[in-house]
């Protein structure tokens, strides 16, 4: 009964509580979190059955993130146990003018170090309907590169649908070298999930006249972006997520979904934040539920923006909603009155 | 010197800290709550003296409940003790598009099986100027039906002041019971509290092009809410409470007071939210300040807005406010500028 | 190799936690703060060594404000130990509608009691490249009036820069006693740091049409204040701090700095406040910063306020701020978007 | 693949912090806890399969309990959804002579209401090795005796070993009525697991000369129990744990195995107490787990008492132990030094 | 149906949380103590009622030390408002070999500034049946010394019997000063409670063989300490507490009452200490309750003793015991088992 | 004025809240610890003037690390910054018979790539009295071999005393390597600190008949411990730590100090503990302030065993005491009596 396999690394996420600053913190608050991860955590708060690989140091630390994914019902039986460190992060949330803040302590963590061979996509993708990764996955080294072109290969010959969110991250790998590996990743997904920050950074694809930081994008750049992105890879489907920052705790958030030739904007939501990382990890699996259910190009963009959108006010990574939640969102009803 | 009687339920209110939802929740914040205990505390704190009648177990928890009133000069010597459980409730707070939600686990309190004969309303209210319910005591159940009769019916015979809000809950009956069992109680009632929605749900009283999820009422439909009220009961005053629900940080308020065909506004306040919950009473707790203290409808109308405007900046149900406090506000000074 | 010098009282600050009233707490969380104190921290985090002085008890309490000084970097070898008690200070944070509160419990501290030859301001500040106090400071007492006396004439005959913040607390002084004492203090004053209601309260210097409360002073009516500061004191500049309070979650925030009949203004900022306390003390450090660059005077303006801009979104009154935090602000870029 | 199940309540347990009383407590921590559900969480620990079997209400309070077993690795797929409410009880910690306090509020849970059919005792049981439930749960009402009787017979039927802990509840049932059901039900009971209280409570067996709040029972009275036990109701097995009671803080812990009229005994252990509350459960899935593994009864009940004598160390209901843990202890090394 | 006076200071009490040091501490648990405070709450906890005497800051913080009163039944309609400041200390909790600290800021306290006339001791004490202080009292200052000799003629001209904790603060008053002061109070005093420290402090009465840090004290020393308190003073009974100070975590304890030259002894408790601070109140409390009670020196000393020994395994300084829980130790029930 | 210069790691310590274990927590208690910083940190609470050296990461988390060695008054003034990472260890509190439990991520940190030629010695060491250091700085890596022989050469050189504990850590090297390694460094040593597992961990050294978890050494066996380092290394002193674990609550701890063939040993002391983690390097702080004082071996011992004692009542590694607070033990007063 298994339908979606997501694939790389979860961390422990530690922040200090509230808006204290990293410097002004005697506590922090531990959670765990990673970008497929979330995917499949946000999948099975959906009603789906969403499985996440990775692998996990055998201690208690490795065990509580792995502990954690199965208390949201994610099926953790793909899971591969040794290796020495869980990567993890700090994160300072920001407010007003100023901006949230990362720390990655990442390296040599046990799933960037694994080996390819530990991993038998054969059976973790055989009777699975979707396969999901994001760029941080082969950014985590030569390894990984040869385990997601294993994966996305054994998922195209096995029938298996497959999704990618770019995700670039700087500290990870240069423009370059995620541009050469993604360029030869991208055939083999029908699905592609981007911003327009990351299809530049790791494509060198850009919208004209775009000034990330003050959100002002015309709709014609994004399509423009999603547009540049099938035609040179091919992908079936591009969705942009559209975010405008007027502050750290408030935000336009919108997106839209992008198939041959056409593109469909889901409305846009002026969201005050409570915890915006995972945000878009959020609106990967809105786009997944979307798609696995068969729905139209207009429902599925306004089902995932408006799931990613509620993902803004809930604490930590993980986007603990239900379809009913984001339904009433997506059906209009943004008025946040009391349900008793 | 008692000054004022109210009669209903106090709940254990359980909510996770801060915007962590339920299931994330591994503490939760523990107070007590309910309708016409909340308007007992915000009169004390007012400078009245107010007592709280209800049923009380005679476990700690029970005794909790009592104590927190006590703590905020509530007179609690009418209240009775025994019977097996206290009612309880749990709230998780929304943020932007997301709502709030209470889950209610209240069936069976000790107050919810109390018999009418526990209360001797002619002891209770000797002496007393007012006596305040809401809906949801007679909502209770049958025991509880009868012990309001009891009450208003003795607060006439006695020519004490009767103030109800209609406080519809839709867990507890239907409205053609409400309807049926509300009806019968009006007639014993000087001041009518409501919002258009519990018009509706108890009454079927209706404005005109309500939208309640857009909060755009015009004013014409919340008077002849109120008018309408006024003219089926014979209520000397109605009160109507105007919520526009932006999301679930941001609520427009105000409210009007009704009498003898001629309605008054109070200016209209944008609030950030710290707790919703409990708005309402702190609004009648405001009115019957302002009418125990012969003000002329636009003060007391002023006075219960601004009361429960500044309720929604604080924690929890109970409104800690001073009348000082509230008269800064109603005066217009919202700057909330530091007081040293 | 020191450059700044502060001095006055610190003390140790309790808050409840979040929005909580102080008649809800049953924790505080503890802090220290002065204005003079947080303009050294701020400073030192600057990357500048500035050195803090006062006098603090020799028991566990006054350690602990002299050991949260050292965390962040002040020079605290010209402490001076002793006295009975360390002033305290309650605040709750208001939010919407409702103020903040503050209240005082600081009489008989042990700086309040120091006497004045306790500092040896010719060994302090020998060296010294500024040194800052606030109309607090002299507010004291008898002993602390004669004490910043001596600093600022020692500094004066060093040839060292002197600012002052005019901060006037009505609860330690009355507007008579300050304005003969401040009179006497300012002729050896270079830079002076006021807002408009300091600027009324202290010397009866007063702006045109202003209502602090609605936050609309024009352009012009504070240019006056400035104007009317150096005229009669003979200031080399002053710089004026402009609040405009929307709610306690919502204030515009800008200055402006006067020389040689010449006003530059920075840009206004809309502020979602984290803590608002301590916001003038960052405008103040930013500024004594910014002169100790040599920048010109818009360059300065620009940087104070978005430095105390900023603090705005930190918890507690420490302004824990990097330079490249407060530039990147400086430079335009508001948007809070995740640093990662 | 599935070896054990276990059927019964799961409750949400609520308990101020530390050492606070009730009525001190303006929080409680919340976990999740049960008889039957710490024995399967502890058997997942312990790299078993266990499944727990109950009926949980489909809201967010039902689903943290759920989602709590998930999270500790137990199979939570033969739970039914329904009903109205999840039954809870408070505790506060006791310390020193303070005995701690439990409130149980659990009438009319979604368990205590659920109809025997609910609960496919055929497909639960098939492929199973142990069931194992306590007296708490056909103490739950008419339809959880028949739901028991079911499931006992069934277990018979395919072959699988039924253990039962005594757990006499008085707020449940009566002496009376508890011996008349739990008779009925011992004939299909492998293994019974009881302490002298329960067995008194239960069935009138006693020891002689016992005073339970001294803990001064002989080893031979202890025997008595056990055989008494296995004489009357056919059981190849009888486990008893003796617990002496010194205070809140300080117990003496041990346990024997009785077979065939020879009892073997563990070690006594003196524990000092970090929460005691599911000590007994703890004690039975270290039988289980012995038993399972074809231990000999020495060998079994050094297990078990070792692993309930650790269970005394850890904070809420769940026993968080691995083997590895339980049989350094069992092996001798009692020393407590840091692992690092 | 007033019962009993106590009258003196009631502090905000500011600790760290569990066993860190001051110097560690970024929050502090607020709660609200002082010797007669915690004797009224511990006695309206056995059911009397009792009223507490003292003047408070009108400000939010003196409001919250009222509202603790009130939440623990204390009448608190005698309290003058007033004066500048709430008197407040800090105590660090020890461990081990590590003693507990604390460090007062009571100076200049609304009651310590309060004038004796702001007290009108007949309306106070009319009907009451006793009247209890302590050496705390009179050392606050002149006026509270005229203060306490007004009420304590006013309680013998009235028939209400007096009762004094000697509890003689060193960084209040000298020796010789408590001397001079107290031996001109204690002809008004019926019952004395000492222990042997305070004893030789303030009358240098002196029990031979005595090191407090050894606690080994031998009875016959304790009585001859109670012997000549009676013989000097004339009191009718006076109590002995009896502290072995093991380490910061253990400690026995014991008491002896006497009366006509007969002493009568408590049992002894080791005692795990969870909050020792107010063991003293809580032991006058439970001798004032059994003497109201008209007990046997036995029995009295026996609850009096076994009320304060279960007031060591309570958080902050009231005693939240009912009379039944101290009644199962008194009657020999230590061994602390859970009560469900 | 410097005296003391201590050189190794820090790293971010994460521990569970109160007894939870690893798998339980959602928050971790953070601060800042390693061997030779907590030695620093000690001794400057007990007034000397201490530096420690190391390298630290520049962003936030590093920062923290040197904030809090500022607070408590160590010299940063020569730690280096920059590297990747800050290495971190978890740690969850054991109890009873559970054992604390330390896991380490520390590979690759600052300091253990620093290179030897970061640290200028001769500037570092210059004007110091003592430089210590422990086996945990050669084992982080063959750079930190090459830095430690600087070190050592480079005080051998200036005259300054070393003071060296071995320290030995599994995870980090074999017994082999460590043997190897620490055999080159130990000439440089005056004294030496050891328990006996590290002296047979690092040299082979070996008491009879020890068994580390009963506790039951001989004190013929340690002082066998401290002859053979004596001779084998010519140390001027040898000092061995006495711990003998009773449970994870309760330990015996007591010391000897060995010079020229004679041993002196401290009293013993039954710990109860809040936290044992940084026991021996307070044991290491004491002994060096005796040495810098020019005590005598007997006086010596006695303190640093009274101080590392009282050590364990404090939360985390730093052992913040004052040596008015050691000697209060060192001269016998054990009782733990509160100190106003």
């Amino acid at each position: 009964m298994k339908n979606i396999i997501t694939f790389g690394e979860i961390m422990l996420r530690l922040n200090p509580e509230s808006y204290k600053r990293f410097v002004q913190a005697d506590k922090f608050e531990a959670s765990y979190s990673g970008g497929e991860a979330n995917v499949a955590v946000s999948l099975n708060q959906f009603g789906m059955n969403a499985a996440f690989v990775t692998k996990l140091p055998s201690h208690e630390i490795g065990q509580s993130a792995l502990n954690q994914l199965r208390r949201f019902g994610v099926d953790t039986s793909y899971i591969v146990r040794g290796g020495e460190r869980l990567g993890l992060y700090f994160v300072e949330k920001g407010a007003s003018q100023r901006a949230s803040k990362v720390i990655y302590d990442r390296a040599d963590s046990a799933i960037a170090k694994a080996k390819p061979e530990e991993f038998d996509w054969n059976t973790i993708l055989k009777g699975a309907n979707w396969f999901h990764w994001t760029g941080i996955t082969p950014a985590l080294g030569a390894n990984m590169e040869i385990a997601v072109m294993d994966a996305v290969k054994t998922a195209q010959k096995l029938g298996v649908k497959v999704s990618c969110d770019l995700n670039f991250r700087k500290k990870l790998w240069s423009s370059e070298k995620a541009n050469k590996v993604m360029s030869e990743l991208m055939p083999y997904v029908d699905l592609c999930i981007a911003n327009e920050e990351d299809s530049f950074d790791v494509f060198g694809i850009k919208a004209e006249s775009t000034d990330i930081n003050k959100g002002e994008l015309s709709r014609e750049a994004y399509i423009s972006v999603a547009k540049q992105l099938c035609e040179r890879f091919g992908f079936k489907k591009a969705a942009i997520t559209l975010r405008g920052s007027i502050s750290a705790n408030d935000n336009n958030w919108s997106g839209l979904l992008f198939e041959k030739g056409e593109a469909v904007f889901a409305p846009n939501y002026l969201v005050h934040i409570v915890d915006r990382v995972g945000g878009g990890d959020s609106f990967g699996a809105g786009l997944i539920y979307s798609q696995l259910n068969g729905w139209d190009n207009q429902k599925s963009i306004n089902f995932a923006v408006a799931a990613s959108c509620l993902k803004h006010s809930i604490e930590q990574d993980f986007n603990l909603l239900s379809v009913d939640e984001v339904e009433t969102l997506a059906k209009g009803n943004a008025s946040g009155r009391v349900q008793r």
